[in-house]
């Protein structure tokens, strides 16, 4: 492996042959992901909360409400992020050799909030990442509710990406069993855009779903 | 609502209307995805892993090499169970109102670790619930993989399910702004089922997927 695991807590010991430790590939995990699950300590019990993020060069950012508990315990302590993609169901002729494909990234750090001023910016680049060239078409942002929303973002350079990718991989004396073998490709797919009914622009925008969706949404 | 929240921590106190705390909509959220994030903490660090799966009546299992550190750490210590499924990207007049639909189950509690003498019957659900019929056509399991595997189940009474559907939910006074609102749904969606190119059998099973699909395969 060209790049080593950043800290001990991220160095992968089962099957270290499907980590990854380079920023592109971490970056890619993030960005096709539509959620991540953000694990943490508050008040004596561990949680692990999903939520939408974004990422703007080297961190992750999650926004809430300014009221929020999670915002306020993950500014209080470390917490641990997680994304995962399912590629596929992989069938092996022996149930010990069943997987799945895969891509996850885990993300270790402590979030830092957002200043008021760097706020609005950063909202933009969330809207633009869901839809390339919404913002500027959007009602204006205004005081309240950006006051009302906090922002937090986690640098990232404590993470790993593991991944499984391929066919099943049976024992050699288990190849010529006779049950079917091979691979459920799965992904996350896009519908047909649905319109609102009161929606006064009845035009579909090319590019819904931005950088999440490799097949973007019939229009 | 009719179920109460069966604990503090499960008390969904932003958005109420989304908490859902009733077993069969639990169920059904757990029986749909093909991972959860599991977090705990280990050696003073909160980790959130993502791993695959199954339900049995009222327990969640999961399964792991002996040796495996994450098994050893949820045998040890409460943990947080979460499944989220996407189910769309709500796209409002305002970027205050963007949203996403989704099913979120977050669940609290410890995993016991199954008796070496039930262990085989729950791998057999495990498989049954990717591919209905399965079990029986594998390879049989033998003593050296079932030493090698541990199984643990976690209770579900400890659970709450948040879930968001439909449009934008805009302000009165920016439903005539001129951009388009709607919704784009995402789905998990499988692919053309892929036969390895060395399978002795090359056609492919009914119910590849099981419960995780709602649309199987092509055949």
């Amino acid at each position: 492996m060209s790049h080593p695991a950043p800290s001990k807590r991220t160095h992968v010991r089962r099957l270290p042959d499907r980590a990854r430790y380079d920023f592109d590939t971490l970056a890619a995990v993030i960005d096709s992901a539509p959620i991540c699950t953000i694990a943490f300590n508050w008040e004596g019990s561990v949680h692990a909360l999903p939520t939408a993020h974004w990422r703007e060069g080297e961190h992750l950012y999650i926004h809430g409400a300014r009221a929020s508990r999670m915002l306020r315990a993950l500014a209080a302590g470390e917490c641990c992020v997680t994304l995962s993609h399912v590629d596929g169901l992989v069938y092996a002729r022996s149930a010990f050799h069943h997987s799945m494909n895969y891509r996850s990234a885990v993300i270790y750090g402590r979030f830092a909030e957002l200043e008021e001023a760097a706020k609005e910016a950063s909202l933009r680049a969330f809207i633009e990442h869901l839809s390339p060239g919404r913002w500027d078409q959007l009602r204006p942002i205004n005081a309240k509710e950006l006051y009302a929303t906090t922002l937090l973002r986690l640098p990232l350079h404590e993470a790993v990406v593991k991944m499984r990718s391929g066919g099943p991989k049976d024992d050699d004396e288990d190849m010529a069993w006779p049950v079917w073998a091979g691979v459920v490709p799965l992904r996350l797919a896009a519908g047909e855009a649905q319109t609102a009914p009161d929606s006064v622009v009845g035009e579909i925008p090319a590019k819904l779903g931005g950088a999440l969706l490799a097949h973007p949404p019939q229009r």
